[in-house]
């Protein structure tokens, strides 16, 4: 039997899930699920490694994990097995063999993220799972102005919830798309890497500065004040999605 | 009090429910949850008129009722007070006052549904609930010939489950609109009326004419067969979406 590595491109819908990272106190975790099934199809304990953690709540268009198996089955049959035995709201859409070195945290280059708002009291029935419902009014170009402040090379100390430590809390975000059809807006960004709760704390940022409680202009300050509470709140995790993972 | 006749434009994720129209055995449906809202809401029974039933697991984006109602409440009050108490899967996205005659059904003038098919073994986490995966092959142009057949003023008899009887099965497609996009193949159906179960019959039938299974020639002999067991199968509910109502 030989011992290969996987990558593969995962889609979940995150609502049912308590987040990405496996857990003691649950068995209800997205890697949790697929380690269990890939442990049984291969007869033996099976770790897989994703590109990052998401957190409950948060939904994945596309992503990345590598897994280390000890298996004769080839990539396509691999990912029949599991879409075959996987929850129907957790589906690998893409497999491939990599070299044994590919790791899907450490190479990961960059991500892209996606939040969605609706900006109505109007429901909007089939995006309820995947949008957070911000009825008031939003002024989208002054969001923009302060996108365009975000983004760049910075110490984004003040958008994150994790505890201080000595690992480095400079980012590059390459770019903020802000985009209006109809009630929904969808907010598109992609940088090298974020925070936890990085992209949440900037949307929650963004909103303020939208509803006209900040200037743009402030979003400057809030950066270089490296303090939490500065910034904007956490916004719900079920307007979130990873859609792409570059290596 | 005045007696005042709203119309109201619905969205609902069928999944949960068992169609659009009250049953004895169940409450579990459109119409049993929203007449037992607005009789909340005015203290007296009230009866909704839909534009059409929709079955068991189908959604809509735009089904129509109207209802006559007891009630000094502005419009917005009544759209209001039913977005906060119905439940989350069904919305009410527009409401305006009518003409005392004003009748859902009877002045409809047309209707537009759509049918997604996810042409493909690759899971669809965000779309399942919402398109039928049917991985064979399709040629949409061959489907796109069997469609233009189809359209037109024609005795649709072969293409409904209901039983015979005195009551026209004569219709008339205006369009049906195939567009691919990746792996999801969307239908779009309209027309001035459609029969029980049509458009899912529709459906089975261009099916078979895009695996081959049937040329689109045949098309011509189903519709002047009038019989049922001539045409495609009935595909399954969830793929349909009721997307407006014209009038």
């Amino acid at each position: 039997m030989k011992n290969r590595n996987f990558k593969m491109v995962l889609q979940y819908e995150g609502t049912r899930y308590q987040g990405w990272q496996k857990q003691e106190s649950t068995d209800n975790t997205i890697q949790g699920k697929i380690e269990k099934l890939l442990s049984k199809m291969c007869g033996e304990t099976v770790e897989i490694q994703g590109s990052g953690r998401t957190d409950a709540g948060v939904h994945a268009l596309g992503q990345v994990m590598n897994a280390h198996l000890n298996t004769d089955l080839s990539a396509e049959e691999i990912m029949e097995y599991m879409n075959r035995y996987l929850p129907e709201d957790i589906g690998v859409v893409e497999i491939c063999e990599v070299s044994d070195r590919f790791h899907s945290r450490l190479n990961a280059k960059g991500k892209t993220y996606r939040y969605q708002v609706i900006n109505s009291r109007i429901p909007h029935v089939f995006e309820r799972r995947y949008a957070y419902v911000f009825p008031e009014k939003l002024d989208v170009e002054k969001m923009r102005k302060a996108a365009e402040i975000l983004c760049g090379t910075h110490d984004f100390a003040a958008f994150t919830s994790a505890k201080k430590s000595k690992k480095s809390t400079v980012r590059t975000i390459e770019s903020i798309i802000i985009e209006k059809s109809g009630d929904m807006i969808t907010f598109t960004f992609t940088g090298d890497g974020f925070l936890f709760h990085m992209v949440r704390i900037l949307m929650g940022t963004l909103l303020l500065v939208g509803t006209c409680a900040t200037i743009p202009e402030d979003v400057e300050k809030i950066l270089s004040s490296k303090n939490r509470s500065e910034a904007g709140p956490l916004v719900p995790a079920h307007g979130l999605t990873l859609v792409e993972v570059r290596y």
